[in-house]
């Protein structure tokens, strides 16, 4: 499936839930399959913190997907593009194509930085909605995301209950709760104190506070996985050294691993506190390297903060069944037993919300090790709940 | 019950476990009680991450005592002052009184900063046995510690057997897993690229890598409270602003609190991405504070590195009752069941590999909401326990 990234603009101001607005702005979007001619087999995909628009599929020349849910989205996959017309869109705010910090503000031809407006859950949606008003559609077959991806689904069956069918929500949850917000709130202090931001104004000075995104990212990889899996993993697993050692190093006399020396495992401690000496430190310093080259900071802590605000409960004295009462899509949810970061019990809330106003939900704990993550990989039992879903009640709608 | 630091200094080398060996070095310690006339009665408490010997007890002049374990030790208390012979000692590294990387190396005349040699859980309790030899303390009575203080209690228990009548290993582990060495890591690298750091030598250029330590710090507390008593304590709380509104705020705009306003937890949000919006972010970013006015940046990278490094399985291949074979003591153990940075799951290991190597083990598993910080609070069930073992077991041999 080859894809091609296109891009709407918006001309109409954007009122946010915050009082600003946004005066004009584009969305970066792709389409995968074709919408059926009564327009009714639309099924929009939300992201979530650090992905984009690039859902599924391969752009011109690519040998492989580096969509974040190719093994979810595409020709025979569980959301089968044969047969529905799926959207993805990068999120108002992020660092992918849509307009975004890093964007010139029209009103004061600067670029916005920090003055970039605070955009929530709810804004997104509305921003989502008018784009499939520029496409023409008027009624999602369904609504889908994982995380924040599935605060958006959710969020839609709310906002626009009759533009909805169907909603699929995974791991994800009506809030956060006070540990989530305090991850957040660490990596954002990362970055914010870090003498590169420059208050967010970092572009105006050639810079990039690459110091506070990898520990940003480096905390969030550790909630991402699952103890259990960190330790199949990685373990206490030390690194085998890849440079060198010193002379004065352990290893340059014999009793740590060369090559064809004794596994890394076996090897000394290279007793430092810098170097690193376990796997997982190579990992995890790996991962916030990557990130740092890549992703926007002022997004990150733009996505951080709809993140903490979503909390369709609030204005409802935290009461979740009155406030999912508006919601008349059917729903499946779906929540992995080892993620703590959402873990089940906050999905069961949502159903257990749902039931209470007699909608239809269908929800599957799946038995997963890998924490977090697994909504982003291939397990087979996840994938055939939701193609049964697709291929039955979403199809039969 | 009013005590005094006081110090030991020791001209003699000390041989590290990395190879390296420090010159000379000053102990601080504290003692409570009174030494019997056979010196059978001495008990000595090691500390974890970020305290000191100032256990128990207050300074001449203080009203209330700032000892991290006052509720524990003292007069009636469960470690019975009136009993025992309690000595408190600040480890070698640490920056409470002892030599640390603060301090002058004598070899060079600089101060040490980054070259103060890795320090193990080994070395720590390598360098108590000298401080009791000094005191002309033979055997101990008991050896107790929580979390990282645990760890050198149980290595006591193999590095000096026939020293050690009793070990006290409380909310600690066999070796630190995956999850732990990450957490770590993240707050070392986050001190380390605090250009504050200046690679270590901070001290030189008269800064103090506070942004890193903030960060640090602020997530060792996350991972000392449990998820529940965060939700409980803080939830999704805001907090009530504590600064005027600015005008074109919305609390200016009668939309949020002000004195004798709504509660705040009914204001509207602040949206805002910097600014303390819940009181999670609030009580994380004093904590912060606070750590980093009185902690050194070069001993949390120290301690951190020793609790990673601690594994007495690991020349056993991992076999833990291999491992724990030689220790002879009595040992009580105490978990806390919401403790998930050192789960009950974790002390299980260790009961069971005693209990493989038939020696005595009590193991009480307390049922507390606070996390891994519930060993530093008063808990009854949990004080009763550690007072029955020392009333009956220590005070029997």
């Amino acid at each position: 499936m080859v894809v091609t990234p296109q891009f709407m603009e918006f001309s109409e101001p954007l009122a946010l839930q915050s009082g600003a607005s946004i005066r004009a702005y584009t969305l970066a979007y792709e389409t995968y399959g074709t919408l059926n001619a009564d327009k009714s087999n639309a099924v929009l995909i939300c992201h979530a913190l650090n992905a984009s628009h690039h859902v599924a599929g391969t752009y011109a020349g690519q040998d492989r997907s580096e969509g974040w849910w190719d093994t979810m989205i595409g020709p025979g996959k569980p959301v089968d593009t044969d047969r529905f017309f799926v959207i993805g869109v990068n999120n108002l705010g992020s660092c992918f194509g849509s307009t975004g910090p890093m964007h010139v503000n029209p009103d004061t031809g600067r670029i916005y930085g920090m003055d970039f407006p605070v955009v929530t859950v709810e804004d997104w949606v509305n921003a989502q909605a008018r784009l499939l008003d520029a496409l023409g559609i008027g009624t999602l077959a369904a609504v889908m995301g994982g995380s924040l991806g599935g605060m958006q689904a959710l969020s839609w069956t709310l906002q626009y209950p009759r533009r909805v069918r169907h909603a699929v929500v995974v791991a994800s949850a009506p809030n956060l709760n006070a540990e989530n917000i305090a991850f957040n709130e660490v990596a954002r202090r990362a970055i914010v104190t870090d003498p590169d931001f420059h208050g967010g104004h970092f572009y105006e000075h050639g810079t990039v506070p690459k110091r506070g995104l990898r520990i940003a990212r480096m905390i969030g990889h550790i909630t991402y996985l699952s103890d259990d899996v960190m330790n199949e993993k990685f373990g206490r697993n030390l690194r085998a050294p890849t440079l060198p050692a010193s002379p004065d190093s352990p290893l340059a006399q014999g009793a740590g691993p060369v090559r064809g020396g004794p596994a890394p495992d076996l090897r000394d401690y290279l007793y430092s506190t810098q170097d690193v000496e376990f796997q997982i430190e190579s990992y995890l310093r790996h991962q916030g390297d990557k990130f740092a080259e890549y992703f926007d900071a002022n997004t990150y802590l733009l996505i951080t903060r709809a993140l903490d605000y979503f909390d369709p409960a609030r204005p409802h004295g935290g009461n979740l069944t009155v406030a999912l009462a508006p919601a008349t899509a059917g729903f499946l949810l779906v929540s992995f037993t080892t993620d703590w970061r959402f873990s089940p019990r906050r999905s069961r809330e949502i159903v257990k919300a749902l039931l209470d106003n007699r909608r239809d939900v269908a929800y599957a704990e799946i038995d997963a090790p890998q924490g977090h993550d697994a909504f982003l990989l291939e397990d087979p039992r996840y994938l055939d709940v939701v193609r049964s879903y697709f291929n039955t009640t979403v199809a039969a709608a």
